[in-house]
Order: C-alpha cells, then sequence, then structure tokens
C-alpha cells in the first residue's frame, strides 16, 4: 500500500457517511433527509429543447455558425457566457440590479463558495462567520481552505444581529478579522427560518459599520410560493453583500450551474484596484477553467423559456414545493394533536416556504436513533448536529420534504411519529 | 470602495494578462499563443447527436425513463457516470488498466489537478516538484492551495532522473518532504518534448525508491499521429502514478470533462485505509459536488460513437495535428535555413506530436519583444519564461500551432523571421 496521508478526513463528511449508508441499507424507507428537487416535473426532452432554444438565440443576436460553434466546443471566459441573462432575470427575480461584469457563473453555487472563500480568506488570522446551524457546503469549502470558521447561534427567528456583533468583537479581542458572514436569509437550510425584512435591514448596517461582507446564499426564494422578503443584494446601498446563486433548485442541479454577484472594487497587493468578479474569474481559471457551455447553455435556454423570468418558470413548481409543506405541517398537526405533542415534548417550526423545516423532540435524535428509526420505522432523517459547527442540534430533527410526493410525506410522518413515541417509552423505561 | 485584500494576486496570471491584451489589441495579427484545438473540426449539430446517443445507450442497459432522467437532472454522485466508459477507453487507448472505482470524473483536468493537490499536499512542509518548464494550470492550481513548487529544469530531451533525485534530497535535507512529481510526457506543454521509454523505466523505479506520487498529465497523446511511447501509468507497477486526464484537446475543451485515475490506498488520520480516487471525490463534493451530467452525456456520446475508442474517433484530428507540425517545421527550414540561422542564431527542437514546439532566439523573447511583435510585424507567440516557475527560459520562444491553419502557419512563420530579424539588427546597433 502506498502511503499516503491526504489529510482531508472531515467529520462532517464522514457524519454524511454514516447518513448515506443509513440510506443505502434501507432502500425501502421514506427519507426526508435529501434536499433534492422533485423529480416529476423533469422531462428529459426538455434538454435538446433548451439547447436548442439558446442556439438559436445565439443566431438570432447575430452570430454567425463559426461564433455558435466556437462557444458551444472551445474554451469559453472564465466568467462566463451567460452572464446577460443571468443579469437581466436577476434584475426582474431578484430586484439586484447589477451589471453583467460584476457576475461570475460557476460550477454550481458551490464552486461560488469556494472561489469567494479563498479571494475573501487571505491568512490565517482571517475569519469566516456563519450563522448555525448551517449548510455543510460552506463549512466544508472553508475546511478545504483552511479557513476558520466561528458560528453564531441562530435564535428562533435566525440570526440576531446582536448576536452577530458580539462574535466579531470577541474575535477581534482574539486578535483575529473576521471577513465575512454566511446566511441563508430565505427559508435557510438546515433550520427553514426567513429573516424578516427589518432584520436584513439591521444586517446590512451592522456590516457597514463592522466592516464585514455578507455571503448570501438564497437557492429556495425561487421555488417558494408567493411573495419573497427583498434579497439582502437587493437592499446594499454599500456593495456589502456578495450574492450566491444556484440554478439547482430553480432549474436543475445536475447542470452544475451557479453564480457569484461580486460588484465590489477590491483593492490589489500592488496598490490597484479591480472588480472582485474579476478576481473570483481569476481563481476559477486555476479550479475548473471555465463553466460547461453545455451546461450554460441548457440553463440559457431554460431561462429565455419563460422571458428571462425564473419566478415565472418556476411559478408551477414553487406551488407545488408550498402544497408539500402544507402537507407537511398539517400531517404534523394530525399525528401530533396537542396532547400528544406534550406529552412527548415535541415542537416544530412553520416555514412559510422551502425545502426544511425542524422538529424538537426530547431525545437525543444522534446516529443511533437515526439508524433504529430507518431499521424499525422505515423512516429516515437529518440529525441537525450535523448542522452545527461547534456543537448544539442535539435533539433537533431537519425534515426535507422536497423529494417526496404528498402521499410519502403523509406515511413518514406516521412512522415518524411511531419512532418518536417509541424512543420516548424507551427513555422513560430506562427510567 | 470596500477595502477588501483578496490577496489572489499571481505573477503568472497577471503575466498571461499582457499576452491577452495584446491579443485584443492586435486581434488581425496570427497567434501561435492559444493552445487550443482546432475549430474546424466541430460541428454544433453533434452535440445534439452525442447526447441522444448516450441516452439511447442508457435505454439499452435497461435504465428505466425515470432513471434516465435522475442521471440527466438530479444531483449525481461526486466521483461521476461515465466511469465505466472511461475505464474502458483507457483500457484500448492508454492500456491502462483500472476499475472504474478508482477514476474520479472531473470539471476539466484542470480540477483533477486540483483535488488531486489538495489531497497530497497537506502540510507547509510538503512540496511539489515540476518538470520546468511547466504547464502553468499546475503552477496556479499549487498557488491557490499555498502548496510550495519547486522547479527541476528540464534538460534537451525533458526530464532527467539524476536531476530530480538531486532536488528532492535538497529538498530533503531543507526538512521539507516532496510528495509528488508533475510531468508532461508526451509532446508536453510547453516545451514539446517527449520522454522516452526508458526515462519513463527510470523514473518509475525513482520515484518508488524515494516515495514520490507521479502525476501524469498527457492530453496531447490521443491528438498525435502515429504510434506513442505507452503511459507512465500503463508501466506503473507500484501505484506510484495518478494519471491526469483530459477530453479538452480529443473531444471538445467546452464540456469541461477531465478525470483523475486514482488507484492508491490511502493511510487516513484515523488509521483506517481507503481508495484515493474515494478521497477526491470527497474533496469535489466540496468544490463542484459533481460534473456536469450534459458535460458527461456528451463526452460519453462521443466516446460511444467510435465504440468507445477515442484514438479511433481522433485519427482524422491527429493526421491533422501532425500535418500542422509538419507545416510549422518545413515553414522554420524555409524561413530559417542554415546560413540565416546561424546568423540570427535560431534553434528549435521537432517534436513527433502535440501542438507546441521551443524555438531559441539570440535575444530576450520578453513582453516588449511580444508587444513589438504584434504591433511591428503581426504575429504573436508566448515567452518561455512565463512556463519557468524559478525563472529561465529568456531567450525561448513557445509556438503552438494547433489553433491555425496550415496557410496561417505559412504566413505567420515568415512574420515571425522578419520579426527575429529586426529583433537581431536592433541588438546589432545598439552594439
Amino acid at each position: 500500500m502506498t502511503d499516503l496521508h491526504p489529510g482531508v478526513a472531515d467529520p462532517v463528511m464522514d457524519t454524511m457517511n454514516f447518513l448515506n449508508e443509513v440510506t443505502l441499507n434501507y432502500p425501502e424507507a421514506i427519507s426526508f433527509a435529501p434536499g433534492r428537487p422533485y423529480e416529476e416535473f423533469f422531462d428529459t426532452e426538455q434538454i435538446f429543447v433548451h439547447l436548442r432554444r439558446y442556439l438559436d438565440h445565439l443566431a438570432a443576436q447575430g452570430r454567425s455558425p463559426a461564433e455558435v460553434r466556437r462557444a458551444m466546443f472551445q474554451y469559453g471566459p472564465s466568467a462566463g457566457l451567460i452572464r446577460e441573462l443571468i443579469a437581466d432575470s436577476l434584475r426582474v427575480d431578484e430586484g439586484i440590479d447589477v451589471p453583467a461584469e460584476s457576475i461570475v457563473v460557476t460550477v454550481g453555487c458551490q464552486e461560488a463558495m469556494f472561489l469567494t472563500l479563498r479571494a475573501l480568506i487571505s491568512g490565517p488570522d482571517d475569519v469566516l462567520l456563519v450563522s448555525s446551524p448551517c449548510y455543510v457546503g460552506i463549512t466544508g469549502a472553508a475546511r478545504l481552505l483552511d479557513a476558520e470558521v466561528v458560528a453564531v447561534e441562530e435564535r428562533e427567528n435566525g440570526l440576531s444581529c446582536a448576536d452577530l456583533e458580539a462574535v466579531v468583537l470577541a474575535e477581534r479581542v482574539r486578535g483575529r478579522r473576521p471577513r465575512a458572514v454566511y446566511v441563508v436569509p430565505d427559508h435557510s437550510n438546515p433550520s427553514g427560518v426567513t429573516m424578516p425584512l427589518e432584520a436584513r435591514h439591521e444586517l446590512l448596517a451592522l456590516a457597514d459599520r463592522l466592516d464585514l461582507i455578507i455571503l448570501e446564499d438564497s437557492p429556495y426564494r425561487l421555488v417558494s410560493p408567493g411573495a419573497q422578503v427583498p434579497t439582502l443584494k437587493s437592499l446594499d446601498q454599500d456593495r456589502r453583500v456578495i450574492h450566491l446563486g444556484s440554478y439547482a433548485k430553480s432549474l436543475f442541479p445536475a447542470a452544475r450551474v451557479g453564480y457569484a454577484v461580486a460588484d465590489q472594487s477590491v483593492l490589489k497587493d500592488d496598490g490597484t484596484t479591480s472588480l472582485l468578479a474579476d478576481e473570483l474569474a481569476k481563481i476559477k481559471s486555476m479550479i475548473t477553467v471555465n463553466t460547461s457551455a453545455l451546461s450554460q447553455a441548457a440553463v440559457a435556454g431554460a431561462l429565455l423559456a419563460s422571458g428571462g423570468q425564473v419566478s415565472r418558470l418556476n411559478t408551477e413548481v414553487a406551488a407545488h414545493y408550498g402544497d408539500t409543506m402544507q402537507v407537511a405541517l398539517r400531517g404534523l398537526e394530525r399525528e401530533f394533536p396537542a396532547e400528544r405533542r406534550s406529552r412527548l415534548g415535541v415542537s416544530w417550526n412553520a416555514p412559510s416556504g422551502g425545502l426544511f423545516l425542524t422538529l424538537q423532540v426530547a431525545f437525543p435524535a444522534d446516529d443511533d436513533a437515526l439508524g433504529r428509526s430507518a431499521r424499525d420505522f422505515g423512516v429516515v432523517w437529518t440529525p441537525m448536529s450535523y448542522f452545527h459547527p461547534e456543537g448544539g442540534g442535539a435533539r433537533t430533527i431537519r425534515l426535507s420534504t422536497s423529494y417526496l410526493s404528498h402521499a410519502d410525506v403523509e406515511e413518514g410522518l406516521r412512522r415518524l411519529a411511531d419512532f418518536i413515541e417509541s424512543e420516548v417509552a424507551a427513555a422513560h423505561a430506562r427510567g
């Protein structure tokens, strides 16, 4: 055996492995674990339609066949081919009005996170703050870059600015430089919480006062029904916000197309300034060179199908996810009427959209419990502790509803209620 | 202005910027700079053909329409969808016989490099060795990871094992741990040199003796005419070689599909072992999650078109590049007959394939000279100094022939000869 020490062991990834094993070992279980899109909206033939629509669009713009061929086959610009279309859709969908030059098209939102962290975290004293519980994609990217992560514990309504300020000041006392704070302001993964408008204004003002960058990751807005609170980026007067975009939920994950909106000016080592988006593109050129032209074309074709408006494209999808969330919330009410709820010590939040909700229980919702839940009750969920970089969430369960049919949600909740009943009974029996 | 210090300034990238500016400022110049595929072989409609062929292949394998839909739209395995097809083609095309599990499909070869370096370089004492002059993709990736790079200067016939051993021992004396050596053994970028069979055996033995990993990057084999020297990986008895694969030249760059062959066993921090490919896939899950399914499908469809044999698919392409190289070599002979060659102090190598050749000149082939060449003579090339991480190549020019028509190669060399004549005359005039 070649004795390599890659040193990439990651507690988060290894924990997720347990969930993956459970999922593999109990394929018949109903799983509330994956935050994956519902597949019934996908249609394989649409790939061809999307691609053809984008090619026609290029031709209609006056591109010659040789230019179209070059765009589709040759090395392309690291910053992306479809920045204008994304900029147009950001204006109508997200209230974000930025020039196309401030956008970098990335291999999914994950690469946007990675590039941004690589640009912002430049020394061992630099710190990334995360609203905790926290999406594992950002903590995983930080770990690959050896970037220090400090958690700001969420309250019931999400991130508190007072808590954030306290953490920033404490880190500064320790000689460290908090550079950025990562938030999922809309229907957060994993907690399902949405940051109210007032808190958004407060956060922007605080970021300006403390010289912090806000990393806004918001993949669930456009698949949630009804009016949404404005994006942080749309309220950003001081270029404090880097908006991290994803088409994984609003279009489809396999394309691996996301983007970063980075309209900040950057002071470089040599004293000159440049646009942060240009710096991100340079970093990207050394990681993935450019984003697949096929994927960009498919995404562009889908955008063009709805006149460049993702929200219009997703009316039906958003309504579906909203319905599923309601089915889940009604199911919880049915399975846990007031008396049972109180007896079992169960409570949950009621997200207005998104894919996730969280359930408090009266016992440790750990891997052992997950194993029993899958084996004995045929239902899988995610321990919330996976999402707490500094510990926490020991008695909380994340339920993702997006991937399941309504019937499976209802049956899954019946099983979950039986599992919870059994755990509480076992705890009582142990005394 | 938001005062960011991303700290990503990179001398290599900034140097390349000059070349990019020259290219933009003199669009009519004939450019020997880009190592890009020739575009006349591309046909936009083939995208649809490739995708359809892969979908048909999945159906023929017994996948249901729902499974095909899932493969094309949903999140996919980080290690890739088309590993079996790649493993099959590696057996017939490259003599590399590995199980599909040891392959990770990546967003171009660049991501394969990045993942591999992230896995191998785990501390500040770890060092990557590169055969120098060296492809900038590897040094750029190393820089993003703050990984130390030490150059082993190539000789006329490529990397010398004695030189490599001397550098490894010197680094060890300094308390550092050379982990891996990066080589482009076939028709190297930038120098055009091919490592002879004997040197390959010697390098493998040395790597085993010194406990080094060899990173073999070989994108030009399958676009070069005639028989090739066996890949290092095909000769690798001790799992010393990580083979880094690219379809950018053999199929098309815009798909952004590459791969790493990493069949090494890895000792993890917790004392357990795993396959290096699995560790690379975990790292990938935090950078790009998975490679675009559309891109993988297009590549797979192209592979399937030739019965899974890239070499057969590329017979015509390889012949074309071989012809272009011959046109360039004959052009150099014509422009620089013996007397002129000697008077101007010009010499060049004669690669048997690939996209690049190198030209020695008697004056500094630097950015200033490049600027004059573009402005006054309408011909662009790459200063070889760009490819020397520790300096060198000051009087060497890289010529890439791949992107140009035969007529442009001939006209470009005429212009280049006039430019060289002018530089030498100016040097004489300065005394």
